[in-house]
């Protein structure tokens, strides 16, 4: 582990790294005893939210939320899985589910220690709405929520990263970018944030195996946030 | 009272309705051991905010966080009050007293009681770190902390009080503003929302009668955050 004294800030990824979206909507589908593979239903509603992204980012859709990505692709995936008895209130509510994604185990003990320390915060590309009720309904003790929404641009967009910088008032090798997936992780390094990576094994459910191996260019490699806490205070 | 069953957020003024920046800063000056009238010194710094505030909304002053317009009136004050011996290091500490202003004795228990029904959220002039600092030196347990930041726009702006609603997710007229001061309430109504003053008449010390009359435009009135907790319940 590399020297990381002067971290001030700890800016968190949110789905799979604090809550876990895909056993989330699983238990939602089968709450609803929609008769689907729950499974496979998760994992395509889940992949369609990068190439949805990525045309916001290309410009070829314009800047929405999430909320409204999610609904674009459960439509879609409603016509896919032959699910056509939903009312429009009913699908409503199924796709606020990505509003009452449960943490992980180590969640809530984790983020409430490093609060003690640091200055905790989300860096999402999830809205602002869609944070604050994730926050409400598992008690994540923020102390600063970000969205892709106050920077008008979504990760990996150096806009995200920095704006916490800026708006934080700290510098950028003072943040610490806690998150399940190398790719963000590699977009904070590149505009100067330290970065942990977290396992989060079963973040695919357990039908795929989801590799949670070391990249030596983090600074911080944990297999949960209370190893985290572990390590940041070593 | 009218009826307010639709609310959905509640949105706090933070300066003398959430935190009682006089005495805090006459704390503070005791406790450096400054030989002023400390009283008034802090009625000064405080007046001297709304001038400096309308040099920014009327374009003479680049739009610039209140840290940094706090700090221009210190050296103003400290000229005045011929205290010229401070180093760059207490006067930079005596500037972020703004960030640790204590909360009036209602406050924490009634926002915590606020919180288990509503979204609680800042919607502050304050930047957002000394939000965030606020919120961490005292436990203030926002769902979310709007800052003028999050608009390019200081209260009483109509793009702060629509930006929250827009942000939120919610139409104007579900959120309650919740402040000490009644420009404020007028400038939120005239955006939709509902409006609750909050009695604060020792927000200027205890030298000046601070009028805290009802005004009828207002949709509630309450004593302190505990009766807003009362009178919204009932």
């Amino acid at each position: 582990m590399k020297n990381l004294n002067n971290i001030k800030v700890l800016a968190f990824d949110i789905f799979g790294t604090v809550v876990d979206w895909h056993s989330s909507i699983v238990a939602e589908l089968n709450r609803m005893k929609i008769q689907v593979d729950a499974n496979q239903f998760a994992l395509d509603w889940r992949a369609g939210y990068r190439p949805a992204m990525d045309k916001t980012l290309t410009g070829e859709m314009n800047c929405v939320s999430v909320d409204v990505i999610h609904r674009l692709i459960l439509e879609e995936l409603l016509i896919k899985y032959n699910i056509l008895h939903l009312s429009e209130k009913q699908k409503s509510d199924l796709n606020l589910i990505w509003h009452r994604l449960c943490p992980w185990a180590d969640t809530v003990q984790g983020l409430n220690k490093l609060k003690d320390k640091y200055i905790i915060c989300t860096l999402s590309n999830g809205n602002i709405r869609l944070l604050v009720d994730l926050a409400k309904y598992s008690n994540l003790p923020w102390d600063y929520i970000f969205s892709a929404e106050n920077f008008y641009a979504y990760k990996p967009s150096p806009k995200t990263y920095l704006g916490v910088a800026e708006l934080l008032d700290v510098k950028p090798n003072e943040i610490l970018m806690v998150a399940a997936h190398h790719s963000d992780l590699a977009a904070a390094r590149s505009c100067g944030l330290r970065t942990a990576y977290i396992e989060r094994p079963l973040e695919l459910g357990t039908t795929i195996k989801n590799n949670v191996s070391p990249c030596i260019d983090n600074d911080l490699h944990a297999s949960d946030l209370l190893d985290l806490v572990d390590k940041l205070s070593k």
